[in-house]
């Protein structure tokens, strides 16, 4: 059988994340899946390299699928866009080895994220960042993101209860470059938990404004709770960027 | 009275464009006039600079306003942003002389319209840009944006019928950028007659994917025949970025 990998870009606005949800059509997962279905006249599962919520962006999500269809790659990704809504596209289509796995096989992700910082806010940004109008200190957010890089327990900064799986991460990247109103913030890792580009960046924005001290960062890591971590920043702001093999 | 003019920022998608049409709550001017309105507890009008298409954005639309209202201008603008919807925003406001038109005062505009110039189509530029293909001679549209520079009767590059007033406008800038797989055309001039920019630029594309020759541009100059341009690009290419007093 053959093992394609696909590279996707979306627009999560109008849907309800990536992975499919019974019947439904207001997921990417279920949307591809539906064309794959129709274009190879067999029912077609897409493995994704991981979920996206409701409302976050992806410039390159990975997914691959088995196929028997001999159809060429470049006739795949032209009946995909064509067949598609406009808001999600496929970018590439490879023939990968038969054991290649979106999901089990990926090293690691970069996702960024957009803060609009303006009292004004934007009519063209709005789905695509977070409008936060406080004044932000960014040698404090430098200070926490590189306090958050390297390898911890991230369990406080995620939304998941308590698990026998390891939740030790490890972040390589964590930047931020000011362009404009906006602030672009690029993590890179060989994971992230659910949620926990979120967390981590509402724990980096309230440091910044001032209602979170720094110490705050080596307190969640070593209490491990939740709650003591800043907020949970909307999805809409948040771009799956890559993911590494 | 007082003469209040506001900066607009609008995402055109979801309108059928700027200007009023009836009771519509379809169009930016009626949203921002409803709003108004129920802000002063008085009928407002408002005066814009000009109009834009359906689906065309706007980046700084100026538009006037007189009111009696004693209401200082930030809350205004809070009012204002607090209650349009978030596809339009209200970047400024400002206490102008009672003798200034939005429209009659406009010395010149500046337009930008953007070209999505991959074969595969963008998930995020899709309301943005206008998605074309083929491949593009930046030596000829550079000549042509130099031959269409200057004063000239750009009747013919327009959708008008014969008319009386005069249809010579000089444009002072037409420049080309490219940015990745977005090409970026900048129009500056001191007017625009009504879907002069999209058939120009329909021209320009026209004249670097070599389905049209270089001379049809002196050639409509002297015909004044529309139908001898380019086609007329989608209106969601194209922004209207700043308006000059």
């Amino acid at each position: 059988m053959r093992n394609i990998k696909l590279t996707i870009e979306y627009d999560g606005t109008r849907y309800q994340g990536w992975q499919r949800l019974g019947d439904s059509d207001k997921t990417i997962q279920g949307k591809i899946e539906n064309i794959l279905t129709q274009m190879t006249r067999t029912r077609i599962e897409i493995i994704g390299s991981g979920r996206t919520d409701a409302g976050t962006h992806a410039r390159g999500q990975i997914a691959n699928f088995k196929t028997d269809s001999k159809m060429v790659l470049s006739e795949m990704i032209d009946f995909l866009n064509r067949y598609l809504p406009q808001d999600i596209v496929v970018k590439k289509a490879e023939e990968v080895p038969e054991r290649f796995h979106a999901r089990y096989n990926a090293k690691g992700k970069q996702y960024s994220y957009y803060i609009w910082n303006n009292t004004i806010p934007s009519a063209f940004e709005r789905n695509y960042s977070f409008h936060y109008s406080e004044e932000l200190n960014f040698e404090l957010m430098n200070e926490a993101c590189r306090k958050l890089t390297g390898t911890h327990d991230f369990i406080g900064f995620s939304s998941l209860k308590k698990t026998k799986k390891s939740t030790t991460r490890t972040i390589d990247e964590l930047s931020i470059q000011k362009e404009g109103n906006l602030i672009h913030f690029t993590f890179v890792g060989n994971g992230f938990l659910h949620k926990m580009v979120r967390i981590l960046m509402g724990t980096i924005l309230e440091i910044g404004s001032g209602t979170m001290k720094l110490e705050i960062i080596d307190e969640v890591f070593e209490s491990k709770i939740r709650s003591e971590a800043g907020m949970t920043v909307p999805a809409q702001g948040l771009f799956l960027d890559e993911v590494y093999y």
